[in-house]
């Protein structure tokens, strides 16, 4: 299968390139970037010298797939044509996961080019929607912030254990914040530094609501605070809930009934694990998996989900081949079962 | 004066000497060590070669003060003799900061070798306590977190425009746990990695809680998660709590006006700045501030506080200088205004 | 096949578990341990869950091969036994290395047990002796600086373009220094710190000597300086050598004909690659690469070459899984053909 | 004193600012910044918030003495109307380092401004020159590489212990790459990193060579290969040099009588101080010193010297206000003798 990459020169871009390259059914026959078009792959990425490809500013050939891992904006307007084309296409931006246009335009700040496709397209968290997913086209792969926390919360907010008013407390890893050069990525600006961030609100947080009143019967109202700490990859969200006062998920064997509720929600999913610790990124470093680790505060009956990804895997482009797995009927796990690298 | 330290092998101890070093008052005349006995300081630590002193395995000579940075229960069993031969005492272990002797056991294992001290004790958080500390014989130096959380919310919890009901997620560089070698200090397991811990209950729950409990009119309930993140130094703590919905604090102009309570209550403190950005764990680094920041998440009407010191000096080692210079009528930031190392 | 890991609790046995997981021809089916014996391999590596094994404290059931990851001394103890079963065995340790036992006693400190099995093994380094690999039984896996030093400086010696008088100033994470607890693996000493050690002379030193006087035609005087730098994984070796000042390999055009005669020697090496730009360690990170740019100071006549690798791939557990397919017949790549992890 | 900045906003700059920040002698009245002009300093940086000044495009009011930070070029172009007014300047910069014009133009690309002031220029480094820099006017302040390098060799060099012919190879944290952004101050891109770079010959070999000439009574043959290690501060140099064969200094005592050597000829310099073990850079982490530490591999005959600075400090503005300390009869340590942050 051919597949193409809008924007290999970013992380999620790159990223895709490692893990395809493990992958027997598809080859990689165009890429594009911006300012590195012209140059091969290679001369960009050592670490991806065995793609001999050039990067061009348009992608070029016949394609039966296409990533698109452009910012958001720019992502949608490189991503048009190509559907209109009939080709298949997986996002890794956060342009066609709002449903609502207008939210879109309120988060963006500007109207989306095509709000017919935020309709059809397909919120890729194959967790939650591989049957969609299947059959989808178009697929908006979703973000790394909202990976891990839907994923920590959904099986709490679908059986309604608690109640609609969260705390997402986020931590993530600095290629979080692309490969753009900013004050932000700088080494030593960030370097042995933790901060907050988009406390006025973060784009991740539309994301994240929209999906989890998907599942909940009610609308939940959720306070979500990134942070940046000094490492590259990896995010942990600590995800709290007060359980329901009336609830039978509130007593004294709560703790181990959440954590069965949640075993079984994830029981088919091969890149969902329930840990008997504290997870840690590191855990999933370089790989596809999704630990999550939920427990009750008895001291004050609140539920304390920690979920660990990998931002640029799980997160963005191992999810992506994920979505395409499903999309194309090859096995779910094709080219995402490598281990995390530890240490 | 004369002063002593009890362990200076700790990060604690010996940040306790590179503070000292600059203070025109007080010349450090006897230091101890556990299994460093015998060594010179500057054999164990080559920056404080400026020391000339032999670490001992009990302190001798007389002292004016006394500085424990022993781990808990030792720290007890160290300062007690001290204390019974009148010396002031500063003790930065957790050993005389709870109130409940039967607390104190609940949490660390053992009976308090001598409550009576549990009530003598000041806890010492200048911010707070500046009148009783000025008095002390003996202070219990607060924790890490307990400095960043207590700090952060203090003002709001005195003024009552939160509800008791209170998240604290805070995040510590790997010096908070200490000099002492572990897997949780093995630079390869925990670099590039973020963890949460203590969630069964840690140790500093009971005494935030004890001290937000003493400037509440009602009894708090706290959740409270920490975090290691891949640093040496610094704590960031997000501390989150609804506005009570009927509250006068509860409006349009919430945020500002938070601020502005905030901006008073800290408006004689010199090392608490309320800042205009989120701050970063970085601008402490070295000094002795604390950094705090309140903002209004207006989607959800929650207070949220990120607070930020250096663990090793606001969080131990500068607080502790910050009581002696309150108890000795030196003024309060002799020694302590130095800024912090950025980048 | 069925393959034995002797001490996985380690950083190389861990690699190896990782490694050998993608390999379609092998099975792990007895790993030990020392203190974590007793133990599942997932409690101690929740990387690792994908192995259902209990670490025992020797190994059991019928085995084809087996890897011994333990440190110097304690391995050749626990690798004796099992070679003399007729078990072919891989020592990641450098217990095997030195062909000469008086050496060996002189940098170990004790006799070797059986030197005889010195005499046998063969040293491990594919692209130099995998003819001698093939048919080999006991392989002595070359330690990690040795690899990127001698990899490195191999076409130089071989060709006599240098002065028999050289300087290897490497690089390493700390990783290289093992999973065991002590000051120089706690990482808030060596966190944003950099420090040579081993000025004394280090244990590589005789193994790198050794190896690169096979090569040349006069003996060869080394200065090799490690360094620890703060990050886990990773080596880059600076070797210096001055080029011989009669050579036909002296002169305007040197730079290009040693870069054509590196190109030459590793042209069948699938896992050398002469870069045209000085590579970095993180272009490595994972994979079983050894990136190698030799160039000239023209102002004074010197060879510089820098080698990078991922110390515990290349550096151990990758290069073991390479010997190991040499010596069964497997394709050299197998399971050791993903790309690097970057960023 | 009143002194201005040049260029307050990069990080030398804002160190400098830090340093005399607890000048008893020096008030800053007047900072430059290029970007951020037309910003308060504690808009730029929160650690500096004590410092209640503008940024301005240019420098305003009368001043006695003016630092510049700017980066070569553009600091010779800023700092010679200053100095025409006749006021003192300590030029970070690298552009009155160089006493040969012809020499600043192969290196920098363009010709000097004003050769008069190369000619005029103290090279500042008051371990070799202090009488001169007592009566100057103009500093040109040493690169922070050739601090490192000429404070390692000087006594050897002086002696003429070791042939004209040396390796220095060095190893930076990040800052030295500035504040402004680019690849490789990308956190992503070189967190958990390590590279060699400049490998074509960096501008700090002209100014090592020229100062270690001056020392010398025979021309020196340099090689000099800076690395980048994934820090923020702090340089290591290991300094490499064949001691001369028939001398009076190699023999089996040789360490030792170097070692003497070294003690001797710094033993009038506050700020270097000869080790017993192998420095480490974070042992001069935010303060002045240089450790160093002169070695002889006796295999080889060669003279190894490992040397320690913090970049950004004994480097740059640590450094400057040495200078200046000097410049102005205060005592030489004024305001310097804070110790190193540890860890």
């Amino acid at each position: 299968m051919r597949a193409g990459i809008i924007n290999i020169t970013g992380y999620a871009g790159s990223e895709l390139a490692r893990i395809l390259h493990s992958h027997p059914e598809v080859e990689i026959t165009s890429v594009t970037g911006r300012s590195a078009a012209g140059q091969k792959v290679k001369d960009v990425f050592p670490h991806l010298s065995s793609l001999d490809l050039a990067i061009t500013p348009e992608l070029e050939g016949s394609l039966d797939i296409v990533f698109s891992a452009l910012p958001q904006v720019a992502s949608a307007e490189a991503s048009i044509p190509v559907l209109n084309q009939g080709i298949k296409l997986i996002d890794i931006s956060a342009d066609f996961r709002l449903k609502n246009a207008g939210e879109y335009k309120e988060w963006y700040g500007v109207p989306h080019p095509d709000p017919s496709y935020l309709e059809e397209a397909v919120y890729g968290l194959p967790e939650l929607r591989s049957k969609e997913i299947k059959s989808a086209r178009l697929i908006a792969n979703p973000g790394c912030y909202p990976t891990s926390a839907i994923l920590g919360l959904a099986p709490a907010i679908s059986e309604g254990i608690i109640e609609p008013d969260i705390i997402i407390d986020s931590k993530s890893g600095i290629s979080g914040a692309g490969r753009s050069l900013s004050m932000t990525t700088h080494f030593s600006e960030v370097n042995e530094n933790t901060m907050a961030y988009g406390l006025g609100g973060h784009r991740h947080l539309p994301e994240i609501t929209q999906e989890l009143n998907f599942l909940s019967y009610e609308k939940t109202s959720i306070t979500f605070v990134p942070h940046l700490v000094p490492m590259t990859r990896g995010i942990l969200s600590a995800c709290y809930g007060k359980l329901r006062p009336s609830g039978s998920w509130n007593g004294p064997d709560a703790g181990q009934r959440i954590r069965d509720l949640y075993e079984d929600f994830y029981a088919k999913s091969a890149f969902v694990d329930i840990t008997a610790q504290p997870p840690q990124t590191k855990q999933t470093l370089g790989n596809n998996k999704c630990l999550i680790y939920p427990t009750v505060d008895t001291r004050t009956g609140r539920l304390v989900v920690i979920s660990c990804i990998d931002n640029l895997v799980k997160g963005a482009a191992g999810q992506a081949v994920q979505n395409m797995n499903l999309m194309c009927q090859f096995p779910e796990n094709t080219a995402l079962d490598a281990l995390a690298v530890y240490p």
